[in-house]
């Protein structure tokens, strides 16, 4: 069952990856003028690359309630606009500070600080423009209310108040628990609003959705749990990225709180978890499933 | 009847003044956590000066079409998030580089650029977040509309496309024509949309709007004209902002273009332009029009 599993993801994670580069690329077509430059750096950061694990999520959510596979896509590129735009303004010279980013200079690196910030900025706006666009849903019940999810989930109250949380981790020695919130915020808020979107768009009622959401939270926090080993253990050349920048800003993580071997059995108890709350689910949702298990088995 | 306008609009200026620092420190309570720092920066740029143009006009609009006063502040500060995130981002050493905005040291310059950045990111979303919130309108295609004029309105077709622009406009001779719509971009879509969320807020179908936008259109121009104009011959301590920058920086501006008469003139003509759009109202839209007449006459 897990190979087969296994082999379904990987065919859909590449056809959701050549979709939502698709979807960015019809998006986002420079234009003739002095702005060329701005959707130049779009492009740049956000087509090509990366796991698409958050535009996955969404789609494949959406599905378990046959929703319309255009409809998701225009709903998953959101989500991965906003991943995108964080990332971009994340590595910038006053943040992390990072040159590269899957496999490719940063955004600022290639085009320069001031475009990679308002490239970044429109990336965000470009969520909401597609969360709110008649052409994602004919329903605006269903659009506003992705709006306010993703909203609620990107700002100060989910990945950016998370993000503030990371600046004040470097000179400030966090418990577990607030290493815990950190990571909730920053990273799982997004990966909650994803499968949450995926819900919305199927119109599952709030009562409907509590599975899902148990799913999306044990989800994100093996996630970050295996982004931390994996920062540590893992090759730059896989992730695309510079690693071990934890260690060298001082913070503590789930593993130097933990430790590895605790940190690893605490990230297989989540996906565990994570898949419990689907029992109400059959096989339909065994992508789900795979899904969770791929977030530790990966190596990048 | 003039001086009338005047004192009505001073009133209602110093009433939607009040009003929208209220909202924001309602929304903003700084929590006790990690991301105090964040809520700070934000409350710093967010409440106390500026002259309130935009939710002005939201409410100005709206009230034309005896929406309930509350909704109107709601979605009056969502446009001045918007706004007051370009100018933190704006403000930035990568971007304009200033020190002071409203009268205060900029974002960055009292909390640093990390904290700027976010701050600047997290009120965008807030934006969406209030429009998108059932509080601002029970009618969810209202919230849907709003949010898509918005983000239309603030991202790379509008707003930050302006601001590439801008970044451009240094090192390119633009004629007046690409000035023309450099700002229409930058300044003018923002203003457009305030009054177009007033509409729709008035549930004005599209059909009915004509004549708002037309004067939403020749006031931003004209704003941006006599901004143009107080940039050469403003007093820096009233516009709590550093002057003559474009200059500085070798831009062409509509001043630069047209020569101070020229632009004069050309203000007062879009000025009278923009309330012969409003023929069709009566009385009842006498603030709009005198909101048209300050834009030019201001010295700040």
């Amino acid at each position: 069952m897990a190979t087969i599993h296994n082999l379904d993801l990987q065919q859909e994670m590449a056809r959701v990856a050549e979709a939502i580069d698709g979807q960015f690329d019809r998006l986002l077509t420079v234009p003739d003028d002095a702005r060329a430059e701005l959707y130049e750096t779009m492009r740049h950061a956000v087509i090509g690359g990366g796991k698409r694990l958050r535009p996955l999520l969404v789609m494949t959510t959406a599905r378990l309630f046959n929703v319309d596979d255009r409809c998701c896509l225009r709903a998953a590129a959101a989500v991965e606009a906003m991943h995108v735009y964080s990332l971009i303004h994340d590595d910038l010279p006053c943040m992390d500070d990072d040159d590269t980013r899957r496999g490719k200079p940063t955004a600022h690196k290639a085009f320069g600080e001031a475009q990679a910030v308002l490239a970044g900025d429109a990336l965000q706006t470009l969520a909401f423009e597609l969360l709110s666009d008649e052409r994602t849903h004919t329903d605006p019940f269903v659009r506003a209310e992705m709006v306010a999810c993703l909203a609620k989930a990107a700002g100060a109250s989910g990945m950016v108040g998370g993000q503030m949380m990371d600046i004040v981790a470097e000179t400030t020695s966090f418990d577990l628990q607030t290493v815990t919130r950190l990571q909730q915020l920053k990273t799982g808020a997004l990966i909650s609003a994803s499968v949450e979107i995926g819900a919305i768009l199927g119109r599952v009622a709030i009562e409907g959705r509590k599975g899902l959401r148990g799913y999306a939270h044990d989800l994100g926090l093996a996630f970050q749990i295996a982004d931390d080993i994996m920062d540590v253990e893992g090759n730059e050349e896989l992730a695309g990225k510079a690693l071990q920048k934890d260690k060298a800003a001082g913070k503590q993580t789930f593993l130097t709180l933990m430790g590895l071997e605790r940190a690893r059995e605490q990230a297989q108890i989540l996906v565990d978890q994570a898949k419990s709350h689907l029992k109400a689910y059959g096989a339909e949702a065994d992508l789900l499933r795979a899904i969770a298990e791929y977030t530790v088995q990966r190596n990048h």
